[in-house]
């Protein structure tokens, strides 16, 4: 199903800018709190925070982030959780989000209730408010919604890209590739683990890995050093193989290229195997792998996996 | 100019995401913090507050909210103005803003660095940060920047669009229409006026005209309530008179009608004139008008102006 349709009638043109916000308002329902701290004024209103605050920003738009194939209420919950991923990323957790759609005068009012209920759902399982936004006609055939989302650091520590230094761990959640096969809008969040490890002093650096492993692991790698991956240790999913088996490419190019996976990629300073230990206590059901270390650039072993024959993916080509 | 380049040397897509981003921090140079405070992370950090936070969101989109006869670097500064004048109108003062871009592959490098440029001097100029964003491909022939900007109340009051009652006088700053000649792009934002307004205990309610006084003053009416305004009050901008000489409406209707007019519409308490005495010590440049009052609906003096008769901005026509 496309966000678009045929018939005027059933297009937000002619149900109109009002109709349409108060549509909106009640297919957000209790995701979505009343003025001044919601929808209907100049600003949304969020109380003062002791913590440090965080702010991200990310849109899914029809035709790069979803096509007809997925639900509308997959695409609306997708919206939200790649802004999730990143809060958890940071050790943070979520607060309020504002949302900017642009969308073509023969978007079906239909699939944006679908759209709004799945966001809203999405909201209230995470205890995120929905409380503002703007709508801004586009041309015909565009749909994009731009969400920016407020958090603050669930502990005294965020974790940023920075502070690997030689000798470090590298640790990745779950498993890696073929998110095209669903992943991609059917995936978790890490939230109660990226809070968890921003709570361990032996975490040194964390991001979500959403281009892929390939290019993503580039913006934890201080000057000098090099990661130095065991290839055996990469956890490929079941969709990596079976993408691989259509595409001819490796498991492993896929688990290293394909992006869009949202599970966290962590820095853990060396000698402290303790982290693994109380990981599998915590989140018994979810993977922690050992991919490898950092090491100085003249040190790079012969037999580890060489990351620059693969590629992650590469926007705006 | 328009934002696309037919030299493919030239365009977005050419140039690449990294070195992309590379110049987007070029061009903030210090309007854009170093991380974690700044672009580069999975979230931009912002210290903690004690204030209320007021967060604001709006786009500007190639062909609605600008066309190639407006300069890409006013364009960069109206993405931000438009914000700006949001938490002006609650009596705030802006901390930081993160942008998601949408843009066509065939998208200028050069238009891209001037709107930047715009947006940052306007940053520098209101000191906000822009601490991240988001770079997505979008369709061919599309280019929209999504602000999402942040703030916090100047003082210990944050004026909402609710509060008027039966009585109270509605105010405008400025004049209105005819933004379409220039003021659109060329606009102040009324911070310092929002704020003061703020503090005044007499002022009840506060909007920004955006989208024409016809509609907007709706979202100030209370149930039961009708503003009665004196059609003569209304400030006309000489823009008004020269777009109602190629028009042939007349000059009230555009006043009315136009939108983007970023002045403050204000709701004050009846029976103090001290507003107007004060406002024109602290602000001698800056016209404020009395427009009329809200009285309850079967009272509707039979002089006062018929809004109805006239049209705001509607979008999604």
């Amino acid at each position: 199903m496309t966000p678009f349709t045929s018939s005027r009638a059933q297009s937000v043109a002619a149900h109109g800018e009002r109709k349409l916000i108060a549509g909106i308002r009640r297919w957000l329902g209790r995701a979505s709190p009343v003025s001044p701290f919601g929808i209907g004024d100049d600003c949304a209103v969020i109380p003062p925070t002791r913590h440090h605050q965080l702010v991200t920003t990310d849109p899914v738009i029809w035709g790069q982030h979803f096509d007809a194939t997925v639900p509308a209420r997959a695409v609306g919950a997708k919206l939200l959780k790649r802004n999730l991923s990143d809060i958890a990323a940071m050790g943070g957790r979520p607060v309020a989000a504002v949302v900017s759609l642009a969308l073509a005068p023969q978007t079906s009012v239909r699939w944006l209730e679908q759209f709004y209920r799945g966001l809203a759902a999405c909201a209230l399982d995470h205890n995120v408010k929905i409380v503002g936004g703007d709508i801004t006609q586009g041309p015909t055939g565009f749909f994009g919604a731009f969400l920016t989302l407020h958090g603050e650091s669930a502990g005294r520590r965020v974790i940023t890209r920075s502070g690997a230094r030689a000798g470090d761990s590298i640790y990745v959640t779950g498993s890696l590739g073929g998110s095209l096969l669903g992943h991609h809008h059917a995936f978790t969040p890490r939230l109660d683990e990226g809070a968890w490890l921003a709570g361990r002093p032996e975490v040194r650096a964390m991001m979500d890995v959403s281009d892929g492993l390939a290019k993503d692991l580039d913006s934890l790698t201080p000057y000098g050093l090099v990661p130095a991956l065991d290839a055996r240790a990469i956890p490929m999913s079941a969709a990596a193989r079976r993408r691989a088996r259509i595409t001819r490419k490796t498991p492993l190019a896929h688990a290293l290229g394909d992006g869009e996976d949202y599970e966290l990629l962590i820095v853990v300073r060396a000698g402290t195997d303790k982290l693994e230990r109380d990981w599998r206590k915590r989140f018994p059901k979810l993977k922690l792998s050992r991919l490898g270390r950092f090491v100085p650039k003249n040190q790079f072993p012969a037999d580890a996996l060489r990351l620059a024959d693969y590629h992650g993916y590469e926007h705006l080509r």
